[in-house]
């Protein structure tokens, strides 16, 4: 996979030389460029910014800068042979970076990230590019950031993690949270590790038993009392078909039961309490 | 305010001395201290992780190495004079961290931040420092990353930019996407600089009009037909009575009509289209 990345904060990206990602490149499973967005200015002072249109605070990122940066870094993976990018531009305004979204972009053979400062690129760029490949504007979360660069960083550690042999343990997918698969729309739940007592605090017999049918239930009911606890959107997302009898007591001892339309949600009485 | 960051990757969070979060430290707004987990760890190898208590695949982080780093960097943060320390450990198994989180957490004067690789931290140490402060465990989007690292300049960014005095222009918060007020739950619309035309691309007239009435509802209108097609939850989540007149003849126009119990919903006839 080729990445590119175009910013006026191109040391931001230093991680990009570090752990997972890092030794990707190492190993050529990633073909990283950083390029520096002012490389494209023209003028003494290297300008990117000016006022936006129709009045207001902050600065909006003009057109020349990026079309040709974009135009040039096209040129070049065309040459080196990539081919089909897609244009991933970080905004709160896009649709959410979800897993699924990582899956989809993990399947593509090269991603140009375009992170924005101040109020955002010019419009035009994106109406541009957007008739020549996917765009994909994508917002990582629901609070705001000072620019796109740590975007980057976490839309590019989430996708390079499902590039086939990247990660040593290829069962280590399995559980996370959000994977598809049994443990979908649950988090998981509490970890532990040797040794058995730890400042007076020791560990759940259960996972001493040796007993991998008991061990895969408080697994599961572990990961249902977090998800209701701090995700209770997750468990009213989720069909209900999808918990079986067992999950439906631990539920039910958390004050959740189904409802008419197959999903299951917070009895009010529990809420009340 | 002070910032403590412990990890196994120190140099992932290089970012912290670039732009927004460098000059804030420059100029004496934050403290920043990254410290490296395995300095705490007293065998050949700088072992921080081991199998889990009761099988699986993944490994899970040691009480001992963390345990004994956070004792140190909180003795350290107390004898230089820091009070009320919070713990920040990002996990895809945390409650969500939103833009009402970083305002809170920007109220504090101490974070200290634990960001776990692997299957996560051994669940006794958040609950032993939960006995002595307040623990976030957050989860900065629904996806997985490699490590906590990235979630880290994701938050300090979130909650540096809130820092009296960090951001230039007190007035660019106001508009933000997710800002309290007029704007809260919408996405911010299209924006443009200079020059008018640009590879035979204009800008919409009502910007050069000169009428302040007029701009401010386009850009509403805008921010409206943004959150309707990538946000639609937004939407759905805001109370109607937060929508005026012509917000809702806007939305009416994009297939959305009030229901009986006070939110907007998209019309299963507009569904169907």
């Amino acid at each position: 996979m080729r990445l590119d990345v175009v910013t006026i904060f191109p040391e931001y990206l230093e991680p990009l030389n570090v752990s997972l990602v890092g030794k990707a490149r190492a190993r050529g499973q990633l073909n990283v460029h950083v390029h520096h967005l002012r490389d494209w200015t023209h003028d003494r002072h290297n300008t990117v910014d000016d006022t936006p249109y129709g009045g207001g605070p902050g600065m909006v990122m003009k057109t020349d800068p990026w079309g040709d940066a974009l135009d040039d870094v096209l040129a070049d993976g065309y040459e080196t042979g990539s081919r089909t990018p897609a244009l991933v531009v970080p905004t709160p305004s896009g649709r959410s970076f979800t897993q699924e979204l990582a899956v989809e972009l993990s399947q593509r053979p090269w991603l140009v990230f375009a992170p924005a400062r101040y109020e955002g690129i010019d419009r035009r760029v994106i109406d541009e590019y957007a008739t020549r490949m996917p765009v994909y504007e994508v917002s990582i979360g629901d609070y705001v950031l000072a620019g796109g660069e740590a975007a980057v960083l976490v839309i590019t550690e989430a996708v390079a993690r499902l590039l086939p042999g990247v990660l040593g343990n290829a069962e280590s997918h399995r559980d996370d949270s959000f994977a598809p698969g049994a443990m979908a729309n649950l988090l998981e739940g509490p970890v532990y590790t040797k040794p058995p007592q730890w400042r007076g605090r020791g560990i759940p017999d259960v996972l001493l038993s040796g007993h991998h049918g008991k061990i895969a239930r408080w697994r599961r009911d572990e990961a249902l009392r977090r998800t209701a606890a701090n995700r209770p959107d997750l468990i009213e997302q989720t069909d209900a078909a999808a918990f079986n009898k067992k999950d439906r007591e631990t539920l039910s001892i958390m004050g959740w039961g189904p409802s008419a339309d197959g999903r299951f949600w917070r009895r009010p009485e529990a809420v009340e309490e």
